[in-house]
Protein backbone atom coordinates (compact mmCIF):
# COMPACT_ATOMS: atom_id res chain seq x y z
CA UNK A 1 0.00 0.00 0.00
CA UNK A 2 1.09 3.81 -0.72
CA UNK A 3 -0.15 7.05 0.03
CA UNK A 4 1.44 10.13 -1.95
CA UNK A 5 1.17 13.62 0.19
CA UNK A 6 0.36 15.95 -2.57
CA UNK A 7 0.58 19.98 -2.32
CA UNK A 8 -1.85 21.62 -4.88
CA UNK A 9 -0.77 25.08 -4.17
CA UNK A 10 -4.04 27.69 -4.46
CA UNK A 11 -5.86 25.50 -6.87
CA UNK A 12 -5.02 23.46 -10.10
CA UNK A 13 -3.61 25.78 -11.92
CA UNK A 14 -0.45 25.47 -9.35
CA UNK A 15 -0.02 21.85 -9.81
CA UNK A 16 3.67 21.24 -10.18
CA UNK A 17 4.32 18.84 -13.16
CA UNK A 18 5.35 15.67 -10.61
CA UNK A 19 2.25 16.51 -7.95
CA UNK A 20 0.26 15.79 -11.63
CA UNK A 21 2.02 13.07 -12.57
CA UNK A 22 1.62 11.73 -9.03
CA UNK A 23 -1.97 12.38 -9.13
CA UNK A 24 -2.61 10.56 -12.60
CA UNK A 25 -0.39 7.77 -10.78
CA UNK A 26 -2.72 7.41 -7.76
CA UNK A 27 -5.89 4.83 -7.96
CA UNK A 28 -7.74 7.45 -5.93
CA UNK A 29 -7.67 11.01 -4.29
CA UNK A 30 -8.73 10.62 -0.23
CA UNK A 31 -10.68 13.42 0.87
CA UNK A 32 -12.26 15.03 4.15
CA UNK A 33 -16.18 15.84 3.65
CA UNK A 34 -17.11 18.39 6.03
CA UNK A 35 -20.40 18.86 4.89
CA UNK A 36 -22.52 21.31 3.43
CA UNK A 37 -21.14 22.89 0.72
CA UNK A 38 -17.56 22.36 1.35
CA UNK A 39 -15.51 24.49 -1.03
CA UNK A 40 -12.60 22.73 -0.59
CA UNK A 41 -13.70 19.56 -1.16
CA UNK A 42 -15.28 20.82 -4.55
CA UNK A 43 -11.49 21.99 -6.02
CA UNK A 44 -10.50 18.61 -5.22
CA UNK A 45 -13.50 16.88 -7.03
CA UNK A 46 -12.55 18.94 -10.41
CA UNK A 47 -8.82 18.58 -9.44
CA UNK A 48 -9.13 14.65 -9.07
CA UNK A 49 -11.35 14.41 -12.26
CA UNK A 50 -9.12 16.44 -14.53
CA UNK A 51 -6.52 14.12 -14.11
CA UNK A 52 -8.92 11.05 -14.38
CA UNK A 53 -8.61 10.10 -11.36
CA UNK A 54 -11.34 9.00 -8.72
CA UNK A 55 -12.19 11.10 -5.09
CA UNK A 56 -13.57 9.24 -2.63
CA UNK A 57 -15.18 11.80 0.04
CA UNK A 58 -14.66 10.69 4.04
CA UNK A 59 -17.18 12.31 6.27
CA UNK A 60 -14.87 14.44 8.72
CA UNK A 61 -14.75 13.94 12.46
CA UNK A 62 -16.51 16.74 14.60
CA UNK A 63 -13.82 19.12 15.66
CA UNK A 64 -14.17 20.13 19.43
CA UNK A 65 -13.53 24.06 19.25
CA UNK A 66 -14.68 24.20 22.77
CA UNK A 67 -11.75 24.47 24.62
CA UNK A 68 -9.07 27.00 22.79
CA UNK A 69 -6.74 27.17 25.86
CA UNK A 70 -6.10 23.67 25.03
CA UNK A 71 -5.39 23.74 21.16
CA UNK A 72 -2.68 21.11 20.57
CA UNK A 73 -4.81 18.49 22.64
CA UNK A 74 -8.17 19.79 21.24
CA UNK A 75 -6.11 19.20 17.41
CA UNK A 76 -4.67 15.70 18.67
CA UNK A 77 -7.96 14.34 19.24
CA UNK A 78 -9.58 15.52 15.78
CA UNK A 79 -5.95 14.32 14.01
CA UNK A 80 -6.93 10.43 15.90
CA UNK A 81 -10.76 10.28 14.86
CA UNK A 82 -9.61 11.47 11.29
CA UNK A 83 -6.72 8.77 10.87
CA UNK A 84 -9.29 6.02 12.14
CA UNK A 85 -12.06 7.20 9.32
CA UNK A 86 -8.96 6.92 6.42
CA UNK A 87 -7.62 3.97 7.94
CA UNK A 88 -11.09 2.09 7.16
CA UNK A 89 -11.16 3.72 3.76
CA UNK A 90 -7.61 2.80 3.09
CA UNK A 91 -7.54 -0.97 4.23
CA UNK A 92 -10.73 -1.44 2.36
CA UNK A 93 -8.94 -0.01 -1.40
CA UNK A 94 -5.62 -0.57 -1.52
CA UNK A 95 -3.55 0.41 -3.80
CA UNK A 96 -2.07 3.92 -3.69
CA UNK A 97 -4.12 6.70 -2.15
CA UNK A 98 -3.38 10.62 -2.51
CA UNK A 99 -4.06 13.29 -0.60
CA UNK A 100 -4.05 16.76 -1.87
CA UNK A 101 -3.24 19.30 0.13
CA UNK A 102 -4.20 23.00 0.03
CA UNK A 103 -1.28 25.04 -0.56
CA UNK A 104 1.94 22.94 1.14
CA UNK A 105 2.09 19.92 3.51
CA UNK A 106 4.97 21.62 5.12
CA UNK A 107 2.80 24.73 6.99
CA UNK A 108 -0.09 24.96 9.26
CA UNK A 109 -1.72 21.38 7.89
CA UNK A 110 -1.98 17.95 9.83
CA UNK A 111 -2.01 15.93 7.02
CA UNK A 112 1.26 14.80 7.82
CA UNK A 113 0.71 14.25 11.03
CA UNK A 114 -2.12 11.74 9.75
CA UNK A 115 -0.66 10.14 7.26
CA UNK A 116 2.40 9.73 9.48
CA UNK A 117 -0.03 7.67 12.05
CA UNK A 118 -1.55 6.08 8.87
CA UNK A 119 0.74 4.88 7.04
CA UNK A 120 2.50 3.38 10.88
CA UNK A 121 -0.57 1.27 11.30
CA UNK A 122 -1.61 -0.25 7.75
CA UNK A 123 1.37 -0.33 7.01
CA UNK A 124 1.96 1.75 3.98
CA UNK A 125 5.09 3.70 2.37
CA UNK A 126 4.35 7.18 1.74
CA UNK A 127 5.60 9.98 0.20
CA UNK A 128 5.18 13.73 0.02
CA UNK A 129 5.39 16.25 -3.00
CA UNK A 130 5.42 20.02 -2.24
CA UNK A 131 2.99 22.92 -3.26
CA UNK A 132 2.55 26.80 -3.82
CA UNK A 133 2.13 27.86 0.01
CA UNK A 134 -0.01 31.01 1.02
CA UNK A 135 2.63 33.11 1.71
CA UNK A 136 4.48 32.72 -1.61
CA UNK A 137 1.34 33.48 -3.19
CA UNK A 138 0.54 36.77 -1.12
CA UNK A 139 4.27 37.48 -1.90
CA UNK A 140 3.76 36.89 -5.54
CA UNK A 141 0.61 38.71 -5.86
CA UNK A 142 2.52 41.86 -3.80
CA UNK A 143 5.34 41.14 -5.81
CA UNK A 144 7.90 41.56 -2.85
CA UNK A 145 10.32 39.14 -1.28
CA UNK A 146 9.60 38.08 2.52
CA UNK A 147 12.09 39.93 3.81
CA UNK A 148 14.62 43.03 3.55
CA UNK A 149 18.02 42.17 1.81
CA UNK A 150 19.68 39.19 3.88
CA UNK A 151 17.14 39.61 6.80
CA UNK A 152 14.71 36.60 8.13
CA UNK A 153 11.18 36.37 7.79
CA UNK A 154 9.30 35.04 11.34
CA UNK A 155 6.18 32.60 9.92
CA UNK A 156 3.63 32.45 12.91
CA UNK A 157 -0.06 32.26 13.37
CA UNK A 158 -2.83 35.13 14.44
CA UNK A 159 -3.05 33.63 18.06
CA UNK A 160 0.62 34.35 18.41
CA UNK A 161 1.03 37.67 16.68
CA UNK A 162 1.95 39.69 19.90
CA UNK A 163 4.01 37.22 20.95
CA UNK A 164 6.21 37.74 18.18
CA UNK A 165 6.02 41.34 18.29
CA UNK A 166 6.87 41.35 21.98
CA UNK A 167 9.95 38.98 21.57
CA UNK A 168 11.05 41.52 18.68
CA UNK A 169 10.14 40.24 15.62
CA UNK A 170 9.96 43.02 13.29
CA UNK A 171 8.84 40.78 9.52
CA UNK A 172 6.33 38.77 10.19
CA UNK A 173 4.12 36.71 8.08
CA UNK A 174 0.80 36.53 10.25
CA UNK A 175 -1.04 32.95 9.11
CA UNK A 176 -4.47 31.43 10.06
CA UNK A 177 -5.72 34.97 10.08
CA UNK A 178 -9.33 35.78 11.21
CA UNK A 179 -8.01 38.29 13.81
CA UNK A 180 -7.53 41.85 13.03
CA UNK A 181 -4.40 42.13 10.97
CA UNK A 182 -3.14 45.16 11.86
CA UNK A 183 -3.23 45.29 15.56
CA UNK A 184 -2.78 48.91 17.96
CA UNK A 185 0.68 49.46 18.00
CA UNK A 186 1.80 48.51 14.92
CA UNK A 187 0.22 51.70 13.12
CA UNK A 188 3.67 52.45 11.31
CA UNK A 189 4.28 49.29 9.78
CA UNK A 190 4.24 48.25 6.60
CA UNK A 191 1.15 45.63 6.03
CA UNK A 192 1.12 43.24 2.61
CA UNK A 193 -2.86 41.50 3.20
CA UNK A 194 -4.41 39.29 1.46
CA UNK A 195 -7.96 37.10 1.01
CA UNK A 196 -8.70 34.31 -0.55
CA UNK A 197 -6.09 34.19 -2.80
CA UNK A 198 -6.30 32.11 -6.01
CA UNK A 199 -9.45 32.10 -6.37
CA UNK A 200 -12.10 34.45 -8.13
CA UNK A 201 -12.83 36.26 -5.44
CA UNK A 202 -9.05 37.32 -3.97
CA UNK A 203 -8.46 40.50 -2.56
CA UNK A 204 -5.41 42.74 -1.93
CA UNK A 205 -4.35 45.23 0.37
CA UNK A 206 -1.02 47.13 1.12
CA UNK A 207 0.05 50.20 3.06
CA UNK A 208 0.83 51.54 6.18
CA UNK A 209 -1.04 49.55 8.80
CA UNK A 210 -2.88 51.90 10.26
CA UNK A 211 -3.97 53.96 7.13
CA UNK A 212 -5.23 50.51 5.22
CA UNK A 213 -6.93 48.93 8.11
CA UNK A 214 -10.45 49.89 7.10
CA UNK A 215 -9.38 49.04 3.42
CA UNK A 216 -8.85 45.13 4.97
CA UNK A 217 -11.74 45.09 6.97
CA UNK A 218 -13.80 46.19 4.07
CA UNK A 219 -11.53 43.44 1.46
CA UNK A 220 -12.24 40.71 3.93
CA UNK A 221 -15.89 41.46 4.14
CA UNK A 222 -16.35 41.66 0.62
CA UNK A 223 -14.46 38.12 -0.03
CA UNK A 224 -16.22 36.58 2.66
CA UNK A 225 -19.47 38.06 1.00
CA UNK A 226 -18.16 36.83 -2.23
CA UNK A 227 -16.86 32.46 -1.35
CA UNK A 228 -18.83 32.42 1.56
CA UNK A 229 -15.63 32.07 3.45
CA UNK A 230 -12.76 33.70 4.10
CA UNK A 231 -9.08 32.77 4.38
CA UNK A 232 -6.57 35.69 4.75
CA UNK A 233 -2.84 36.06 5.97
CA UNK A 234 -0.49 39.21 5.94
CA UNK A 235 2.95 40.17 5.93
CA UNK A 236 3.75 42.91 8.39
CA UNK A 237 6.73 44.88 8.62
CA UNK A 238 8.45 47.32 11.17
CA UNK A 239 9.61 50.78 9.57
CA UNK A 240 13.08 50.03 11.35
CA UNK A 241 13.56 46.07 9.79
CA UNK A 242 14.89 47.37 6.53
CA UNK A 243 13.71 46.98 2.71
CA UNK B 1 6.76 45.69 -22.84
CA UNK B 2 6.24 42.81 -20.25
CA UNK B 3 7.75 40.58 -17.70
CA UNK B 4 7.11 37.52 -15.96
CA UNK B 5 9.05 36.39 -12.79
CA UNK B 6 8.46 32.61 -12.69
CA UNK B 7 9.46 30.54 -9.85
CA UNK B 8 10.69 27.18 -11.68
CA UNK B 9 10.86 24.69 -8.25
CA UNK B 10 14.05 23.20 -8.15
CA UNK B 11 13.86 22.15 -11.71
CA UNK B 12 11.46 21.39 -14.87
CA UNK B 13 9.61 18.99 -12.95
CA UNK B 14 8.54 21.48 -10.12
CA UNK B 15 7.15 23.97 -12.79
CA UNK B 16 3.31 24.70 -12.37
CA UNK B 17 1.02 24.53 -14.47
CA UNK B 18 0.48 28.37 -14.57
CA UNK B 19 4.41 28.68 -14.93
CA UNK B 20 4.69 26.66 -17.95
CA UNK B 21 1.76 28.19 -19.65
CA UNK B 22 3.44 31.89 -18.75
CA UNK B 23 7.09 30.41 -19.91
CA UNK B 24 5.44 28.93 -23.48
CA UNK B 25 4.09 32.50 -23.58
CA UNK B 26 7.14 34.25 -23.66
CA UNK B 27 8.84 35.41 -26.51
CA UNK B 28 12.58 34.95 -24.81
CA UNK B 29 13.76 33.91 -21.45
CA UNK B 30 16.90 36.41 -19.70
CA UNK B 31 18.88 34.51 -17.67
CA UNK B 32 21.84 35.56 -15.79
CA UNK B 33 25.28 34.01 -17.02
CA UNK B 34 28.28 33.26 -14.69
CA UNK B 35 30.71 31.89 -16.93
CA UNK B 36 32.46 28.69 -17.33
CA UNK B 37 29.84 25.57 -16.64
CA UNK B 38 27.19 27.47 -14.98
CA UNK B 39 24.79 24.71 -13.49
CA UNK B 40 21.64 26.61 -12.94
CA UNK B 41 21.79 28.19 -16.27
CA UNK B 42 21.83 24.81 -18.17
CA UNK B 43 18.97 24.12 -15.93
CA UNK B 44 17.39 27.57 -17.33
CA UNK B 45 18.42 26.51 -20.67
CA UNK B 46 16.70 23.33 -20.32
CA UNK B 47 13.21 24.53 -18.79
CA UNK B 48 13.58 26.61 -21.47
CA UNK B 49 14.00 24.83 -24.10
CA UNK B 50 11.56 22.06 -22.99
CA UNK B 51 8.50 24.21 -23.66
CA UNK B 52 9.87 26.09 -26.92
CA UNK B 53 10.91 29.28 -25.98
CA UNK B 54 14.17 31.13 -26.71
CA UNK B 55 17.10 31.82 -23.66
CA UNK B 56 19.20 34.75 -24.33
CA UNK B 57 22.34 34.81 -21.70
CA UNK B 58 22.99 37.61 -20.42
CA UNK B 59 27.35 37.67 -19.16
CA UNK B 60 26.81 38.46 -15.24
CA UNK B 61 28.86 41.46 -13.84
CA UNK B 62 31.76 40.57 -11.16
CA UNK B 63 30.28 40.57 -7.57
CA UNK B 64 32.74 42.38 -5.04
CA UNK B 65 32.79 40.08 -2.64
CA UNK B 66 35.75 41.89 -0.72
CA UNK B 67 34.10 43.52 1.79
CA UNK B 68 31.43 41.40 3.51
CA UNK B 69 30.61 44.08 6.40
CA UNK B 70 28.90 46.15 4.15
CA UNK B 71 26.79 43.10 2.45
CA UNK B 72 23.50 45.03 1.73
CA UNK B 73 25.79 47.68 -0.22
CA UNK B 74 27.90 45.06 -2.08
CA UNK B 75 24.51 43.26 -2.74
CA UNK B 76 22.78 46.82 -4.17
CA UNK B 77 25.64 47.57 -6.34
CA UNK B 78 25.68 44.30 -7.93
CA UNK B 79 22.17 44.66 -8.69
CA UNK B 80 22.33 47.67 -10.29
CA UNK B 81 25.28 46.01 -12.81
CA UNK B 82 22.81 43.29 -13.58
CA UNK B 83 20.01 46.00 -14.38
CA UNK B 84 21.94 47.47 -16.85
CA UNK B 85 23.18 44.81 -18.57
CA UNK B 86 19.42 43.31 -18.57
CA UNK B 87 18.11 46.52 -19.56
CA UNK B 88 20.03 46.60 -22.51
CA UNK B 89 18.76 43.27 -24.03
CA UNK B 90 15.04 44.23 -23.16
CA UNK B 91 14.99 47.72 -24.60
CA UNK B 92 16.74 45.61 -28.39
CA UNK B 93 13.80 42.91 -27.76
CA UNK B 94 11.02 44.07 -26.74
CA UNK B 95 7.88 41.83 -25.99
CA UNK B 96 7.66 39.25 -23.16
CA UNK B 97 10.73 38.61 -21.08
CA UNK B 98 10.77 35.97 -18.54
CA UNK B 99 13.24 35.17 -15.71
CA UNK B 100 13.26 31.83 -14.42
CA UNK B 101 14.01 31.96 -10.86
CA UNK B 102 15.49 28.99 -9.29
CA UNK B 103 13.36 27.96 -6.17
CA UNK B 104 10.69 31.24 -5.29
CA UNK B 105 11.19 34.96 -5.88
CA UNK B 106 9.84 35.64 -2.55
CA UNK B 107 13.04 34.03 -0.42
CA UNK B 108 16.44 35.11 -0.85
CA UNK B 109 16.56 35.83 -4.06
CA UNK B 110 17.45 39.34 -6.23
CA UNK B 111 15.10 38.93 -9.10
CA UNK B 112 12.18 41.08 -8.08
CA UNK B 113 14.59 44.10 -6.99
CA UNK B 114 16.08 43.52 -10.36
CA UNK B 115 12.79 43.77 -12.36
CA UNK B 116 11.22 46.52 -10.26
CA UNK B 117 13.65 49.22 -11.07
CA UNK B 118 13.89 47.78 -14.77
CA UNK B 119 10.67 48.04 -15.00
CA UNK B 120 10.42 51.42 -13.84
CA UNK B 121 13.04 52.61 -15.90
CA UNK B 122 12.14 50.63 -19.71
CA UNK B 123 8.78 51.11 -18.35
CA UNK B 124 7.14 47.39 -18.51
CA UNK B 125 4.59 45.91 -16.88
CA UNK B 126 5.71 42.57 -14.82
CA UNK B 127 3.56 39.78 -13.08
CA UNK B 128 5.01 37.40 -10.36
CA UNK B 129 4.35 33.82 -10.65
CA UNK B 130 5.44 31.34 -7.64
CA UNK B 131 7.90 28.32 -7.44
CA UNK B 132 8.77 25.82 -5.20
CA UNK B 133 10.73 26.52 -2.56
CA UNK B 134 14.03 25.04 -0.93
CA UNK B 135 12.61 25.04 2.40
CA UNK B 136 9.55 23.18 1.21
CA UNK B 137 11.35 20.47 -0.85
CA UNK B 138 13.54 20.01 2.28
CA UNK B 139 10.35 19.39 4.40
CA UNK B 140 9.02 17.11 1.90
CA UNK B 141 11.96 14.90 1.31
CA UNK B 142 11.85 14.43 5.92
CA UNK B 143 8.34 14.35 5.20
CA UNK B 144 8.08 17.00 8.35
CA UNK B 145 5.79 20.06 8.81
CA UNK B 146 8.33 23.00 9.37
CA UNK B 147 6.99 23.89 12.49
CA UNK B 148 5.47 22.48 16.29
CA UNK B 149 1.80 22.11 15.93
CA UNK B 150 0.43 26.00 16.02
CA UNK B 151 3.84 27.18 16.49
CA UNK B 152 5.87 29.84 14.70
CA UNK B 153 9.40 28.87 11.97
CA UNK B 154 11.96 31.52 11.70
CA UNK B 155 13.63 31.73 8.28
CA UNK B 156 17.23 33.15 8.46
CA UNK B 157 20.18 33.13 7.01
CA UNK B 158 23.50 30.84 8.07
CA UNK B 159 25.21 34.24 8.81
CA UNK B 160 22.50 35.39 11.17
CA UNK B 161 21.74 32.05 13.00
CA UNK B 162 23.85 33.02 16.02
CA UNK B 163 21.66 36.05 16.16
CA UNK B 164 18.34 34.19 15.98
CA UNK B 165 19.34 31.61 18.58
CA UNK B 166 20.35 34.34 20.97
CA UNK B 167 17.34 36.28 20.45
CA UNK B 168 15.18 32.69 21.80
CA UNK B 169 13.99 31.51 18.30
CA UNK B 170 13.69 27.73 18.90
CA UNK B 171 12.67 26.49 15.48
CA UNK B 172 14.48 27.97 12.61
CA UNK B 173 15.16 27.55 8.90
CA UNK B 174 18.84 27.93 7.84
CA UNK B 175 19.21 29.00 4.58
CA UNK B 176 22.18 29.85 2.52
CA UNK B 177 24.05 27.78 4.47
CA UNK B 178 27.95 27.60 3.05
CA UNK B 179 29.09 27.36 7.54
CA UNK B 180 28.58 24.31 9.83
CA UNK B 181 24.54 23.88 10.06
CA UNK B 182 24.80 22.39 13.91
CA UNK B 183 26.77 24.72 15.96
CA UNK B 184 28.40 24.08 18.54
CA UNK B 185 25.67 24.53 22.25
CA UNK B 186 23.30 23.18 19.51
CA UNK B 187 23.94 19.84 20.22
CA UNK B 188 20.38 18.45 21.59
CA UNK B 189 18.51 20.09 18.89
CA UNK B 190 17.13 18.05 15.75
CA UNK B 191 19.01 18.70 12.61
CA UNK B 192 16.74 18.05 9.45
CA UNK B 193 19.20 18.64 6.83
CA UNK B 194 19.51 18.84 2.95
CA UNK B 195 22.18 19.85 0.24
CA UNK B 196 20.87 19.86 -3.38
CA UNK B 197 17.75 18.95 -3.31
CA UNK B 198 15.89 18.28 -6.28
CA UNK B 199 19.32 17.34 -8.24
CA UNK B 200 20.80 13.66 -9.10
CA UNK B 201 23.52 14.41 -6.25
CA UNK B 202 20.71 15.32 -3.33
CA UNK B 203 22.02 14.76 0.29
CA UNK B 204 19.90 14.27 3.35
CA UNK B 205 20.44 13.77 7.14
CA UNK B 206 18.62 14.10 10.21
CA UNK B 207 18.81 13.33 13.36
CA UNK B 208 19.96 14.81 17.33
CA UNK B 209 22.32 17.83 15.82
CA UNK B 210 25.66 16.51 17.63
CA UNK B 211 25.02 12.60 16.39
CA UNK B 212 24.91 13.80 12.57
CA UNK B 213 27.77 16.67 12.80
CA UNK B 214 30.20 14.01 10.83
CA UNK B 215 27.38 12.59 8.61
CA UNK B 216 26.40 16.38 7.56
CA UNK B 217 29.79 16.91 6.62
CA UNK B 218 30.33 13.72 4.84
CA UNK B 219 27.37 14.19 2.97
CA UNK B 220 27.93 17.90 2.04
CA UNK B 221 31.14 16.97 0.72
CA UNK B 222 29.83 13.81 -1.47
CA UNK B 223 27.36 16.76 -2.85
CA UNK B 224 29.95 19.30 -3.50
CA UNK B 225 31.70 16.10 -5.57
CA UNK B 226 29.39 15.15 -7.44
CA UNK B 227 27.47 17.81 -8.77
CA UNK B 228 30.87 20.47 -8.75
CA UNK B 229 28.65 22.52 -6.18
CA UNK B 230 26.68 22.87 -3.15
CA UNK B 231 23.81 24.59 -2.19
CA UNK B 232 22.24 23.44 1.08
CA UNK B 233 19.86 24.50 4.10
CA UNK B 234 18.35 22.76 7.06
CA UNK B 235 15.72 23.14 9.91
CA UNK B 236 16.91 23.19 13.69
CA UNK B 237 14.27 22.68 16.04
CA UNK B 238 14.92 22.74 19.76
CA UNK B 239 13.90 19.56 22.09
CA UNK B 240 11.77 22.58 23.82
CA UNK B 241 10.07 23.46 20.86
CA UNK B 242 7.61 20.41 20.96
CA UNK B 243 6.63 18.61 17.72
Amino acid sequence: MRIRVIGMGMGPHHLTAEAAEALRGADYVVAADKGGDDPLLAVRRETAAAHGTELVAVPDPERDRADPADYPAAVRAWHRARTDAYARVLRTRGGTAAFLVWGDPSLYDSTLRIVGELARRLPAEYDVLPGISAPQLLAARHRIVLHPVGAPVHITTARRLDEAVAAGRRNIVVMLGGTAPAPDGLDDWSLWWGANLGTRGEELVAGRAADVREDVAAARARAKEAAGWVMDLCLLRAPEAGR
